[in-house]
């Protein structure tokens, strides 16, 4: 896998609603994950990625198959947190991510290593990223 | 429209996890519609039915199209609720249900009136509840 | 309750990620009641009230006590939505709002009525409106 | 931390529903996390301890800190899972889990490794597991 290492980082801002806490008056920690796949989600489009299509007119899905979490300290409801995405590695058929969430002085809430697979939407089974989407993740770096 | 209401009742226990609560340390008040729609899926699995095959041999989806909720008191982390289900009426294209929601003392959390319609599985547009299905609701009671 | 029905609409935008969808591939039901809450968490703040402050310092919450909802249309992944609040009614101990969420055409996916009462955040009993709120939603028409 | 590795395993059945599911017709993958922590809630609960009193009555809560998360294929709206946990290791301020989730086959639907440590309930603070709970813990395998 020849690939460099992408250095791009992407930004993307969330806010905390009473939809993404618990009792312990803190965000459930699995939402954090929904965070991070807003951003993904959002990152994809800004390079011009629409999933809607890729799904109907290639049959390309990604879909997780790791996340490696560490949780620092607690998000709060109303809070303003930003996700941090970097690509940190583009195999054939699949993509590594690096992801942080901060809070609004810039300390860090949790951040994951995160792998995102491509699959065919029929059977979900892996299949190699689109030459045209392997190309702009290339120069996006 | 000729049917009579329907009597029957149908009991599903649901026990409140951390997921469900919020920062206010009550359920989130739209996970209570997660409570009943799972009971109402419990109530067609007793009847027989598998909404999975009902997609992919009929193409036949419910779909709810409306939800008029009575929030009474809150519920709380770790309590072990009871959806009750009575079908209201049965119409040839959707079902009405009165659902409550009680807590382990028998007192009620909230209450619904939920429709929910029959359509099919591409396009999502009203169709007939199949005639099998018709006659197993009209037996329920 | 001599409040003169206001008048007021604010809007949010939401976007719809895979979090929100379901199996059937449209936005999960429950899942629109978050949006509206999430729009009227973002009017109050607009208007410059922040939940957090009014729970601490005032033992302040808003809860959810009805919620009559139509659903008219699915909406699905990746859609730009946006919710459209009005304050229909003030009185002292609840508000009455008017939501609807409409796609980017401008259609309607759904609309509701939602009534919040103020409750006091430690035993979460009605209580009124604090007066500086009351002339604020008063001068927002 | 001289403590044996605990050789225990508990099991906990849970049900896919139209909530836990996206668009891609599978569970999303955060709902995973909400399975493991449901299984976590009803392992302390058979070994006799209640959440909500350990908060209110010595301030104890327990909080995810580390999620090492491997998602095996997926799985879909109906099926029938078990989640398995296994306590790995007991340690003064934290537990250490290996949770699967199997399907109704027994096929792994996904893996992890999770890390919960006690805080106490006001600041989140870490602080040391109860004594009391420590001999539940230990004497569990």
């Amino acid at each position: 896998m020849g690939f460099a290492v992408l250095q791009q980082q992407f930004e993307w801002p969330v806010r905390v609603y009473y939809e993404d806490t618990d009792a312990a008056g803190i965000v459930y920690h699995a939402n954090y994950l929904r965070y991070m796949e807003r951003a993904r989600t959002e990152w994809l489009r800004l390079l011009g990625f629409n999933q809607t299509k890729l799904a109907a007119n290639e049959g390309v899905v990604f879909v997780i198959t790791h996340s490696d979490v560490h949780y620092q300290r607690p998000a709060r409801f109303d809070e303003e947190l930003t996700v941090v995405n970097a690509l940190k590695r583009l195999r054939h058929v699949s993509l590594d991510f690096d992801q942080r969430i901060n809070d609004a002085n810039g300390l860090e809430i949790c951040r994951a290593h995160n792998v995102v697979a491509c699959v065919d939407s029929e059977r979900l089974r892996p299949r190699r990223i689109p030459e045209h989407m392997m190309r702009v993740f290339q120069g996006a770096n």
